[in-house]
């Protein structure tokens, strides 16, 4: 097995990352209208560069939102395809205030490199843009059969990439899929991911008084939204963590006792993870599960903010027509999406308070997903961890969810090797986001390894 | 007595007007730190107008906020001396897109005029320059020796005046306080307003992590300001409009049974003040107490905005580091704003949710007042009604709260003769704010007879 797609790696590693620079400069938030143009742009700098590694068959797929990047290389007759998934776009930046440099000018710092979408998922893309690169410059070739395609929308639902998958085109006709957008479960330390939890992602509407009343000369009559909503949230999970809604947890297909046992030997430790991680008072969640197990393997509750009303500096009396909250959950095998949502929806329904109108709608929503480890690609994958970072790979599960994966597995029945090279610290979705640059150059080396073991 | 005054006043009515819109275009919003320069600007319109009818004296007198306007006339050797008080500041005037016209461009419509200020307060200190230039204009005196002072920060806790008036300056001697900020009980039915809510006007912050974390990767073990907020709020005030707060209503003074009495003599229906006035699918608050005593003589606790988290549209999958709320208490007689805001910050802190760290902050507070029926001016003041309106007047309270009243009593020793010409569906801190325009010149004559009355 030839190393001189390594060793070309290694020798353009300066240039690679220049590259990703120019590719974090690009804002390209999915959520964010106004940044309807840079995604487009982001998605026109990856055609454009698949198209100059060799790729063939590089183009854009038109989505209802942002397109879709495809390219293929499907001249390794015999061998299998690997369906190589990343996405360009990016959480929002803000709250901006609390950036050390600028989130759009990728900054070098203490061995990172810092920008909104360095590690999701734009570093771990151009990883596998690289990877290929390297494998087609210093062989003229790849080991096995690549499709690649790449979407813009992971950030704010992925609609545009799941009908596509959905209508099941032939030129995804794939042998598993292969998703970078996942972790190290500790630096250093090789990781798949064969877990992921599913979700929903809703918004609760509250309406009182036809318009916005003074609040001295209405409180006491006119209903409060803000109040309402509150006192909605706080009866859908309790101060324990657990989710009050009725028939929640039914059917929860819980981790075996094996999973449960390699769980507990990982280099975790809960008081170092409070103190080091999430920087809060104390931990909370469901009494009885190791913070493990409450992350990857429980449903939770979370209220991301509540809009509307008086937000500014000082002092409004105003008692605000109507409120919102953007509360998502996430699920875990053995649940669905559909079903989760209705509970919910009925739920809250059902707890409003007098006075007022709820409306509840769903924003968007992802199965949870499990891997079998004994699939040949994990296996090949463990093969190449091996040798690029000399330790065993640590299956582990995701408390995070991706939604594209169940859509590869129930679309087109692609198992899915989930290979990440983020670390735990990165920022996902915060100020500060970063990738690891050891992790950048490691990574490009272990995705050129694990072609190349895919097609042994 | 004169009535050339009047004359005067119903001649230049059209003029009167065309400078009430002048004033109103002037975003004079207090809150903002963006509209200080146009707060000064109204300050300086009233000031130059004070001068330009014959006032004396005129000066702006410097806070650490927006300034005061002074202005004197005492020449009435042997009368009383009015103190005349109003505010040039406005509300803020979200949601802008809920105006029919918008907030600062002031516009005539159904015999009204609409803009952010013009009931609340700008139209109603107009009506008292107005009737001090007729009377001026047409007697060349005052029947009454007359201070004005005017303040720019009574939607933000008027801290400057009350500074001010806790100083007891000499040129605040006077024998009673008009304040020109309430409104008639119902269209064409002469009103004084004798008892006033106070109120505490909070934020509540809550911090969990460090720093903003994904809600995939975290949710389960991070601790959710959201949630935490939502909890702490449903804890204060039940469905049943109850406040949970231990002792928040010890030592309340309840209306006596002769006021109850006549406030049920009113001319007011429950059902048709939900849907003409609220709007709301029906009324919330205390049960045994009909609205009126809610509104005017209980307690009620609201909560007008939660910053913070992501409010955008779309979806963000975070969990914040902290939440704010914005909530007040309004206070009624028998309740101070220190006792009070005491008993809800040890509450609030001992409620807080483990995991959490929970700040209380008092943003603004003003005591609730009563002035006494049986007052000479409270009595002038009705003849000038009766006379100007053709009906006996009514004495109510008003749910809201006029800091600035409780200082006149406390510092000055000053009763308060509250008379306005608002209508209780004029949008007081909502979008679409009017001031009817017949009540505008019934005002200003009413204010006319008041102070010849005065003088008797």
């Amino acid at each position: 097995m030839s190393s001189s797609a390594i060793a070309f790696a290694r020798q353009n590693h300066a240039r690679f990352l220049d590259e990703l620079k120019a590719l974090l400069r690009i804002p390209s938030v999915s959520t964010l209208p106004e940044h309807k143009g840079d995604c487009r742009r982001a998605a026109e700098v990856l055609a454009a560069e698949l198209r100059r590694i060799g790729m063939e068959n590089v183009r854009l797929i038109e989505t209802e939102g942002h397109p879709l990047v495809y390219a293929d290389w499907l001249h390794a007759a015999g061998k299998p395809t690997a369906l190589c998934y990343g996405h360009y776009d990016v959480q929002p930046p803000d709250p901006l205030d609390e950036w050390i440099s600028p989130p759009f000018e990728p900054t070098e710092r203490n061995g990172n490199i810092y920008a909104r979408g360095a590690v999701d998922d734009k570093g771990q893309v151009w990883a596998q843009v690289k990877a290929l690169e390297s494998l087609l410059a210093a062989d003229g070739k790849l080991p096995i059969n690549v499709r690649v395609l790449l979407e813009g929308e992971e950030e704010v639902g992925g609609e545009g990439i799941a009908n596509f998958v959905a209508s099941k085109p032939p030129e995804l006709k794939s042998d598993f899929a292969l998703v970078c957008d996942t972790e190290l479960f500790a630096p250093g330390l090789p990781t798949l991911c064969v877990g992921l939890r599913g979700m929903i992602y809703t918004e609760i509407e509250v309406r009182g008084a036809k318009t916005d009343l003074h609040s001295g000369m209405y409180g006491g009559a006119a209903p409060n939204p803000f109040v309402s909503l509150a006192q909605i949230i706080a009866r859908l999970k309790d101060e324990n963590g657990h989710i009050l809604i009725p028939g929640f947890y039914d059917g929860i297909i819980p981790p075996s006792a094996e999973e449960l046992a390699a769980w507990r030997s990982l280099p975790f430790d809960e008081e170092e993870y409070r103190k080091a991680e999430v920087g809060s008072r104390q931990l909370v969640g469901e009494a009885g599960y190791s913070v493990l197990e409450r992350t990857w393997a429980r449903p939770t509750l979370d209220v991301h903010g509540i809009p509307g009303g008086f937000t500014g500096a000082g002092a409004k009396t105003v008692i605000p027509a109507k409120a919102q909250a953007k509360v998502s959950m996430r699920l875990v095998p053995g649940m669905t999406p559909a079903r989760a949502f209705e509970q919910y929806k009925s739920y809250v329904e059902k707890i409003a308070p007098a006075g007022v109108d709820v409306e509840v709608r769903l924003i968007h929503s992802g199965d949870p997903c499990l891997v079998p480890v004994d699939n040949p690609y994990i296996q090949a994958a463990t093969r190449a961890l091996h040798e690029v970072w000399g330790k065993d790979t640590v299956f582990i599960r995701s408390g995070g969810s991706i939604p594209i994966v169940g859509d590869f597995d129930r679309h087109l029945g692609l198992p899915s090797v989930m290979m990440g090279f983020g670390l735990p610290d990165d920022n996902l979705h915060a100020p500060n986001e970063k990738f690891h640059l050891k992790n950048f150059e490691l990574g490009i080396e272990s995705l050129i390894r694990f072609l190349q073991e895919a097609g042994r």
